[in-house]
């Protein structure tokens, strides 16, 4: 593949990671062609990174954490987690960070594959340096970048000189450090100092803000700040770095509060575009920075560029790139075809999603998992709202689930349309409670009907019709059912 | 309470299961005055003798299959489940079977408790057989009957003479027997099973149809027959038994295969309407029978009178119960006040639900989660309907759940409307699944609208995103998203 100097597809795709596999899987399925550049491996972060790595790590500990919460089954468990044998669980997610499977699969889907770095040379071409030389691809229909993004090394004196660890470092591990410091308490970091403190490490927790998980409903910050807390993880809210250093074998960094030591510092401080390196110059857009996209991920301006996932920087979620990709290949498909490409809200090639519903779940104990706006954001967006909350662990199916079961349901509910829109749970167990909450902002379906949908009794998912209950007995009219 | 020879209420309702306490409830909150009359445990069959203790003697089982499950969790799981634990820890959902917490509850809602058996005296009268001689209870607006249902024996020779066990003794048994027969592959008979073979016992399912689980989808009564047999319980199938009897301690059925020698028999062969000793026949009605009611629950021609729960034979659920209840409070509230009570579908009076939108969970290993139309259902129906299927162990979510995860998403779709009708999930924690299609179903959610209820990222509902692609790629057009 590598021997043509030059090749011409009708779709040519940067990045091979799960946001590029599904744009160009997609672009294959409406009839075009289609190749994906990639210099790492084929199936990009979230396969060997982030994800999959991270959970794998984590369940283990979360199915043992409920299994010792139900009187009888706790007896059980007598024994220790065995790290080694998670941390080779892991291995089997990630393949031992070997991609030949999702080559595979990209061959079966009869998608092209160039290995190597990608760089756009203007309108409609990208060169590929391979070890053969360097490669022009042409486009016929649309480049689509979907080089993702990196993390951030945040401006702190000597951080770069310690060899901190990087989140890809933390989620792939061979052994857990004795003493690990965590630089920055948003998803990353929390779930990465649960994983850990797990496997064995002492864990130390330095989050800036006045709160972890900082976009999210205050309860769920605070429940997994205390659970962390009771699992010995020393979590210092309101606490900035100011340097960093070696001291032998040790990281030393310099706080407001002294100076902390440890065996590694894990760096989870946000991500930035990965931009830098792309040739975004040759057609006119800055290196470094996120690509400005319209609905349908194309780039404003550039109506062959289409920029997807991680890398336009409006939801930096897996899932969320997937569905972009989605979104964007149905476009250029269509657009290929000369057809229409209406951007309004839901339609077929517009990632309204986005904006309105993205869902995420923090699998931290407990896990905290929201869709759409939190009540902070319907305030700021000054939309009439109610907000309704509830303690999950008041349903008979979360009694069963654990006992002493604690959790928050909050719903927030347009107070003039009737509709939900958004959701947070917070508790053990919760992340396949979500999807529920999705279907009802997606599907806009009014609270009038939704106490049709009648949750199973005794399952955790009745927290619905206690929050149904609640904005109902909290309305001004009192009416009933 | 007992001294006044009559009262009067609003409304007088007949049973104090969860359908009795919610329609009081509803109605109280609706400004009536009511009052509920139980000669037995106040909360009823699903809290003392049904919902609450089956599940929580199969939580403990369910979890530790679950640990064992994750490589690295299993090797803490050294030890056995304990079986007293286990069963003091369903004795704690129970309350010990003592009803005081529930009576609390009846009286800070405001509503009054005439502890007795009642039956119908003519219409809106009531007559409570009281320790302190009879009371007539009077009621302004309406009488509901909410006495639920009780188990049925078949017609076996010899049955009712070997003191079988009902799903009461099956649920709060204070040891497992030695040998356990279970007549009857329903949900009690499969959950039972499950729970008593984890607990000690030796279990044969006797099962006279072809499959457990006769209402469901196929793959799920296969998957429960095959997880059963499994763990070593004996499943026969097209199996009645023809006669039983005692021989010593032992029980004795006789079946096509021969006799079959147990500890313990119990009968699960489904349940008859409790409406034999209410007086009915007072009102015209016929003693035995379900009461035929509209979709608020109102016993056609008797205006007065609803049918609420088990009774109508509609919807034998716990939960379908208390939303009959939501339903017909609400109409007797407004039919008080001399408003509307429109019953066209999904109105805030009607119980659509019912024949549209059902839930259930089977708490079986796998659980059976459905809502909603099963593809035979469809098919019974004559509706245009397309049935998409997916293993849900493909998800990556499930594969990090378990390991080796085995599991089935089975959705029926309106080919004309292109809505989901329905929808079965098979395996092992699903059960909080069943939410997001129940809202699907209910919302009338067109599946242009749920591709963009994107599920969050590695978790099990990522199978809505397979069975979206998978109804797209099985369609006849090929259209991408």
């Amino acid at each position: 593949m590598t021997s043509a100097r030059e090749r011409t597809f009708d779709v040519v795709v940067l990045g091979a990671g799960s946001t590029g596999e599904n744009l160009a899987d997609i672009v294959v399925k409406g009839g075009l062609s289609a190749v994906l550049v990639e210099p790492d491996l084929v199936g990009g972060e979230c396969s060997y990174w982030a994800c999959m790595p991270s959970k794998a790590l984590l369940r283990g500990t979360e199915v043992l954490t409920e299994a010792r919460s139900v009187d009888g089954a706790r007896q059980a468990v007598t024994g220790r987690q065995d790290v080694a044998a998670t941390l080779a669980r892991r291995d089997t997610f990630t393949h031992g960070w070997d991609d030949s499977s999702q080559v595979s699969w990209v061959e079966s889907a009869g998608i092209a594959l160039v290995r190597g770095a990608g760089r756009l040379d203007g309108e409609r071409a990208v060169v590929v340096g391979t070890g053969d030389g360097d490669l022009r691809l042409t486009a016929r229909h649309a480049v689509g970048v979907c080089t993702g993004s990196e993390p951030a090394l945040p401006p702190v004196d000597g951080l770069a000189d310690v060899e901190p660890w990087m989140p890809r470092d933390a989620t792939s591990a061979k052994e857990a450090p004795g003493r690990l410091l965590v630089l920055g308490g948003g998803y990353v970091g929390c779930e990465m100092a649960f994983a850990w403190q797990a496997l064995g490490s002492r864990v130390t927790v330095l989050e800036m803000g006045d709160r972890l998980l900082a976009g999210a409903e205050r309860a769920a910050s605070d429940a997994v700040a205390a659970s962390l807390r009771e699992r010995d993880v020393d979590v210092r809210l309101g606490t900035g770095v100011t340097a960093a250093r070696r001291d032998g074998a040790e990281v030393v960094v310099t706080t407001a509060d002294g100076e902390l030591r440890g065996d590694r510092l894990l760096v989870a401080v946000g991500r930035r575009a990965r931009t830098r390196d792309l040739g975004v110059e040759t057609v006119g857009l800055e290196p470094g920075r996120y690509l400005d996209v319209d609905d349908s991920m194309q780039v404003r301006g550039r109506p062959w560029l289409y920029g997807v996932g991680d890398v336009n920087g409006r939801r930096q979620l897996t899932h969320m790139g997937k569905y972009q990709a989605r979104q964007a290949g149905a476009a250029i498909v269509a657009r290929a075809r000369g057809e229409e490409v209406p951007l309004d809200d839901w339609s077929p090639f517009a990632a309204t999603a986005d904006r309105v519903a993205t869902p995420s779940v923090v699998f931290t104990s407990p896990q905290v998992a929201s869709v759409g706006l939190t009540s902070a954001e319907a305030a700021q967006q000054g939309r009439p709202h109610r907000v309704v909350e509830y303690p999950i662990g008041q349903v008979a199916g979360a009694s069963l689930f654990t006992d002493g079961y604690e959790g928050t349901a909050i719903a927030v509910v347009d107070a003039e349309r009737e509709v939900l829109l958004g959701a947070t749970f917070v508790g053990a167990g919760v992340a396949e409670l979500l999807q529920a909450a999705t279907v009802a902002v997606v599907g806009e379906v009014p609270i009038s009907r939704l106490w049709h949908a009648v949750p199973a009794y005794p399952t955790m998912n009745e927290v619905w019709l206690r929050l149904l209950e609640t904005w109902r007995d909290s309305g001004a009219d009192g009416e009933v059912g």
